[in-house]
């Protein structure tokens, strides 16, 4: 059956103390909103729609860029989480199947939670999202019998006897996309905050004789962001179980407690990662790698038996191929090292094709903007690239071929040639001693000066 | 009313197990010294006495470095902590107005402490500040009624009866100052461990008919250090609450955990610190800066829309204007950076000034020492310089200015002139082949030989 | 007396969910094996036998790379730990006085406790290891009378009242080799999982009428590592002590929590260690050598005075003599640098030797691949090499001698003199802006296209 999604993410989030809009607050390397929509990507989503308010074109710009098919209604005032759905009926209220409504400051919920969700509409008409509240504080109460619901009660309109009941409410419901904006057009705003609460499409329903349900998750699931404070202890949360899960699945960590994923990040069985790695968006690593300490990679890619820094960094578009080897002051990015090359030391190769077993010489850099534009670096295989030779791109060298140490490359090198620009050697005798006797003489005097 | 402030640090610390006198070893970078000046920086003092002793001399450099006006005395032998305040005697019992008592291995004493003391003056003579111990084992103890002080009791002094007392004393004690000298003079050694206690003054006080006080702070405020492993603890807490603090006031920091503040950090709102980052002394950073993981920065400036690392050094003079891009692997030391300058890998820039808008390419190195003196470099406006480009200071580049990758430029660059020293590019086809061919024979002949 | 140690290395250690043999995972920078091999190395050992099976080849080797006088047994099928013990007869079952049996996934024994357990064959035949266990669980159980040793019961095999016992069984047995062997020989496999356990010498010994002991332990001692969670926590806690223990003695530990030492690793007294440090294999650092911040070191000896990093990488043989110092983005390996050299910025040295009071300047390689063969840079006393520097092994610089910055030396350079190997600088007027004028047509052009 379709399903289609709805994510709540017009608020500025004021306790952020931020201009950003708290949505776009990075969690595990991604805007905080991609986590929801990552929540329920699984699930075969017909239609996403993102209700922006605050900063909404960035937000809007945030969501397209998990997927571009993403459609966004821009909520405007903010009057409730109602209204907020309601805003989507335009785009959403003739959709086929269920509708979920999600938070984009609400990161953790799971794809399965959302399926046992679906899952149960075929016993209610609306599923709510429960959790036991270790200190339900000020969460609103879900009033049940059984996995039936009664009533959501927001916590400032809960009678004494209500505030006793644990189950919380995480503000998440399910229901047919037909039936669900049905009932928010009914809601109103009777209540000690004037706003249009989603919570009351519960007992609307119930009103009508359709069934609501709820489903208990785990409290963790629920948790929303409201501060920095609160943003650090979900990214400590996402990082504890990302690195749980990475030791399971046969990852070698050293010390996992200081190496930072992203939501995005994969690694194989097997593959090495030492301390102190910072993992951006986009990352894949495969079984048998090895990433030493100090390394700081996005967008890329890193195949078995290949092995990266101390001390490196791997830039979107470094793909290293089988062997690999990238050592420590290393910079790639956008470039193809293809099988066995080796660049060891104090490099920067970017927008660049290397073939294999090219062997590139500390200090090499590929030359790829002339203050203008950007130009391909191309070496063939088995090539040996001296130390400290400059590629001024667009420029290639051909198979087996050499540059000299210290040379600029400007034009193309042949296969097996070897290329040389530089300047012949000469040593002055004694010419040091003088030097530097002159050099203290000056400094003596300016000191007397 | 003027405020003298008396620090005593004439100890050696024998627990820390280290040749540095112990107010010398550092906390949040800055030696431990200065969080006790620090902690009274705040209240406009008119007079600030550090009591010196073990490594006098090197202690009496450190309180300068943080304000020369201060003085110091030298307590030798030491006696106790009373003969330690009298040192301070020549120097300030003739000071208009009250003088408190810090101890330089006492790094927490919030100034809002030192001021409620300073309030309570108006009530009592003598104002002790004391705190509730969790655990109160061996410190001393605090005989009150009410707000009044009747006395203090050193551990090895005290009655079983007197040792079941939980509040206990901080050290820190608030009097008029000739009050203060008046009393510490009449202090006797007739104790167990024949030593001056300053603690005694207050029975003295009260012999005189003089009211004695007491202001009760956070136990975590009075933390004394006398083990490095206290001193890791301290740094802890430092950091936790620097973190914390950072946080509420709007900063981003992506792994809080990670990141080490000093002393005097100042950080904007919305500035972005990634992780594994490190401040040393004297570094703002403003709003919407953003700070990359694996950075290592001291006494620099980093304006608005600057982003710098990762794998980035600031040095101290380093100084970052609007939208300055610092990349990985780069290095700046005492070198002015104005609007839009770019220097993305694997640099060196030091004693140097660079223009607005001017890209500096990778590999670049200002070569500011001749071996004997250091020099300037001086890059205009919008000028570009190549990769690999060796700046020989003493040396100019004007604006506009490009210098070729791998040159070495020794002489001044005019305006919008290309500045070139190099070799032209020679390729010598197949030579390439035949070098390896012949070293790998070399090799051959060798493993036989 | 003469004592031999039997350490049981075969299990693969399935939940490890890797290729890897469980031994081989590395905890502090070595093998876990090795941790084990290390408990008995302070005993003065007359010989020691590792058992392998799974990747014998491979567990065989890393026993050798501990001490190549290590022997080792394969047991294959692996029917248990009496089984593996009776592997190791052939050599040890003559062998005089005790053996010990220890395991190579359990990593923490001290040398103490293994100390305490022979001064316990006084008294006894047979001397088991226990310990008090915080939650008993699965373990084995020490049924006891004193410190004499009745029985040793597996959990599988335990009555509901033996599994109420507390004292649990490390597995660590000890007891004169001749013994030893005589008893495992007569182990049977009648039990729950048919294998033939090690712990049943205990009552094959009383049954010949020779008296058990049992020392007991700390339960930390005793951690045997299963899965890589368990290895994680095994980390910790060999980092927790280690960083501990380098406070108690002395050393200066910024942010101890970000320290990362190896098994083997030393550091003298006050030395400065900042944050974010990782000590591989080989390190020592003497009293007053500071390294600061992001650096890796391996294999590498820093003398006095000697200050290093941030962001420095130490390989092996590196050798730092007194006053040396090394800065940010700098590889040293394999290479000698006597007192006071400098080496400040973004250089690779490799393969070299360095003389006093050298200063090489930024951006310098020793080039000493040639794309089949490494070889030697060597550079005398007082030598000044200019920034980028191409050192073109085999070559050699004189004492006092300079290389002017971006020269590449392929010649040996005399003592005092200067080597340069560069183009003369050429300015051309106003070439700069014609250039970007037309590399922006062209970039226009295209964008038209």
């Amino acid at each position: 059956m379709p399903v289609s999604l709805i994510v709540l993410a017009a608020g500025m989030g004021t306790r952020m103390n931020s201009d950003l809009p708290k949505v776009l607050h990075k969690l595990a390397a991604a805007p905080m909103l991609h986590h929801a929509l990552q929540a329920g990507a699984s699930l075969g989503l017909d239609k996403v729609v993102v209700v922006t308010g605050h900063e909404a074109e960035a937000v809007a710009r945030a969501a397209r860029s998990y997927d571009e098919t993403i459609e966004t209604v821009v909520q405007e005032p903010q009057l409730g989480t109602a209204h907020a759905v309601a805003q989507a009926a335009p785009l959403l209220s003739d959709a086929p199947g269920d509708a979920i409504v999600l938070y984009g400051d609400t990161p953790f919920i799971r794809p399965e939670t959302l399926e046992a969700m679906l899952a149960a509409r075929s016993d209610h008409a609306v599923v709510v999202l429960g959790f036991h509240a270790a200190d339900p504080g000020r969460y609103g109460r879900l009033l049940t019998e059984g996995d039936r619901l009664l009533a959501i009660r927001e916590f400032k309109d809960a009678s004494d006897e209500e505030r006793r009941i644990t189950i919380c409410n995480s503000g998440v419901i399910c229901a047919e996309a037909k039936v669900l904006f049905a009932l928010v057009s009914e809601v109103g705003n009777q209540n000690a905050s004037g706003e249009y609460y989603l919570t009351d499409i519960v007992e609307l329903a119930r009103a009508r004789g359709l069934s609501a349900g709820v489903v208990i998750c785990e409290e963790a699931e629920t948790m929303g962001i409201n501060t920095r404070q609160q943003l650090a202890e979900a990214e400590f949360a996402f990082q504890s179980r990302a690195r749980a899960e990475a030791l399971e699945n046969g990852v070698t960590l050293t010390a996992p407690e200081t190496v930072f994923f992203a939501l995005d990040t994969v690694i194989g069985r097997d593959a090495i990662i030492g301390p102190n790695v910072l993992f951006g968006p986009g990352v894949t690593i495969e079984s048998g790698a090895e990433i030493k300490g100090f390394c700081h990679l996005e967008g890329c890619h890193v195949s078995r038996g290949a092995d990266v820094g101390p001390f490196a960094r791997l830039r979107p578009g470094a793909e290293l191929a089988e062997d690999v080897h990238v050592g420590n002051f290393v910079e790639i990015k956008n470039a193809i090292l293809d099988e066995g090359v080796k660049v060891g030391h104090l490099s920067y190769i970017g927008d660049a094709d290397v073939g294999e077993f090219t062997n590139i010489g500390a200090g090499t850099v590929t030359c790829n903007y002339d203050g203008v534009m950007k130009h391909r670096t191309r070496i063939g295989k088995r090539a040996f690239i001296g130390s400290d030779t400059m590629l001024v791109a667009p420029v290639s060298v051909g198979d087996g071929a050499l540059t000299a140490s210290g040379s600029v490359i400007t034009e193309d090198v042949p296969a097996e040639a070897v290329a040389l620009a530089r300047a012949k050697q000469v040593n002055k005798a004694g010419l040091a001693t003088k030097l530097f006797e002159r050099l203290r003489a000056i400094k003596a005097a300016k000191g007397k000066a």
